[in-house]
């Protein structure tokens, strides 16, 4: 007889929201990714193509952490019809001593919501101008918005747009986050004037073509791609990547594959073996950031089991302390 | 607001059982996997070295079928060392039409066991003689005594013997199924003795060197080798793999991998690029199975999602007829 706790969306979004615990949970797993011999093997992904579905698997055991997620995250494209959401999902939670399961995160996708925002807010730390104070998010979905609020965890935003391809979509947001967050933030369906004079760009769509052509691109601007987690996605220009000062990956691996850094390396404007910078190996110091104020820099966010993990253990270890969930004896 | 039902060990063993309506469901999957375009995509595999601990992650799409599985399974090989049982697991069922979660199968591993037993019964049925009536079992572990039981299911089984490196645990096993099934047991602890006259030989070991020299094998056996599902296991000498007149892998896929075959490859006695039978493809009509009396045959079987898929909704359909499980809304 073993025991387990069954956490739902609903408990799950009463002790894990998205603050500066969230950030520093996600930060130290990508620091254990680039300096620990994390176990993460390649993303298990079922496709079904009749209903228009995917699903994707993804682990990571991290040394020294007691537990380790396996996460399954179908995407379902026809269920809106059916009054369903398109995406949803579950973490179980193993104890990496026992391979016994200790949780059931039942979150339909908001633990991913989180950890994926938490993943933005570390990108801007260590790559965005200290005084970033304008933000332009792309994207009017639930990543579009989080994204924003992780921004202003991290940095002084001050003013924020929104583009979208629906601008009453982009309208409803922007009013939403302005509210939430007390400060102007506006939607902007002209691409130039949405980056003209913005100091951090934050993609959250699942475009199959770069977003803004690379001209637009200033001196100084931040870029954080995390639309892309499939091989066929696309909101960088390749040239963009080519002509950053810095191009940083989640895992190197992972954006050779499904990122942005695939369609540069497709372009022929990288080589695929080409060395890349890891968000991590910036966040251990073992390679630098962001060089001078003037500097283009990009985080291609793929979306790591690391982070599913990190979350995983933080929502587990929170509801242990709250008690929260339902115990259940198998 | 989504409902799912969990269903516990015990509601499973109250509703699923060894008999022949699991192999019925297996062979069905098999069947699917020669002639349908499954999707069943290489297992996720997580090693945790330090805790002695790996977890497999299994799936597969059958078309037709309105639910897949997701199995995780972790073997952790101290867990003895603290009471606890090595190898575990669970099965989480989705839609295959929305992706949402229906049910999650607490089973331990249980279901695993049913529908690798009963993929032995489905490889007998084709590849053993029908008068098929002295079996040998090699191992001693729950898996030992499932086979012969499923044997029991698909020939005339009258006698059986047991062999096992540890002489108790076979005598207690072959006392046990000689009172369930109700024909002659024994243990053996000489292999040249269980080997001898034996119509059936199925192994369930995780051994890593073959059981039996070649020379002890007698025209007109069938062999079942279910023991392997890692590369460094191997319980048949690769010589018999190239001598047999008929070897079948459950997924050639894997078994070039994982499987038997695997070593008859790496001794350079089987090219790596032979063409092998399938069991599906035998029982769907497409391949000869055994051929004369006398003919040796080999099922190599590795455990294919499609199996756990199968087994998982027959788990569901069952409970839902019987109200079995705990409903939970998420």
């Amino acid at each position: 007889m073993t025991s387990m706790t069954i956490l739902t969306e609903a408990d799950l979004r009463e002790i894990v929201a998205l603050d500066l615990d969230a950030v520093a949970c996600v930060e130290n797993a990508f620091r254990a990714l680039a300096t620990l011999p994390v176990a993460m093997p390649p993303i298990l992904r079922l496709d079904i193509p009749e209903h228009r579905g995917e699903v994707d698997v993804k682990t990571a055991y991290v040394p020294g952490v007691d537990g380790f997620a396996i996460k399954i995250s179908p995407g379902f494209f026809d269920n809106p019809k059916l009054g369903l959401p398109s995406v949803n999902g579950m973490m179980v939670l193993l104890s990496a001593r026992t391979g016994l399961v200790e949780a059931l995160l039942l979150d339909n996708g908001y633990l991913t919501d989180i950890r994926t925002a938490a993943a933005g807010a570390v990108a801007a730390k260590y790559l965005a101008r200290a005084d970033a104070r304008v933000a332009t998010i792309f994207g009017a979905g639930v990543q579009a918005g989080l994204q924003l609020e992780a921004l202003a965890l991290v940095r002084p935003i001050a003013e924020a747009r929104i583009w979208a391809r629906d601008g009453a979509k982009a309208e409803v947001l922007a009013g939403r986050l302005s509210d939430k967050l007390g400060i102007r933030v506006r939607a902007e369906t002209d691409v130039a004037r949405a980056v003209a004079g913005s100091d951090i760009l934050v993609t959250t769509t699942p475009s199959t073509e770069p977003l803004f052509p690379v001209g637009l691109v200033e001196a100084g601007q931040h870029i954080t791609a995390m639309g892309s987690d499939a091989e066929h996605k696309n909101e960088i220009a390749p040239a963009l990547i080519a002509m950053a000062d810095l191009y940083v990956a989640d895992s190197a691996r992972q954006t050779r594959i499904l990122g942005e850094l695939h369609h540069a390396i497709a372009a022929g404007l990288i080589e695929a073996t080409a060395d890349v910078a890891e968000l991590g190996q910036i966040i251990a110091g073992s390679r630098p950031g962001r060089g001078t104020r003037r500097d283009i820099t990009i985080a291609d966010l793929t979306g790591t089991g690391v982070q599913d993990t990190a979350i995983a253990t933080l929502a587990r270890d929170r509801a242990r302390a709250a008690k929260a969930g339902t115990p259940f004896e198998t």
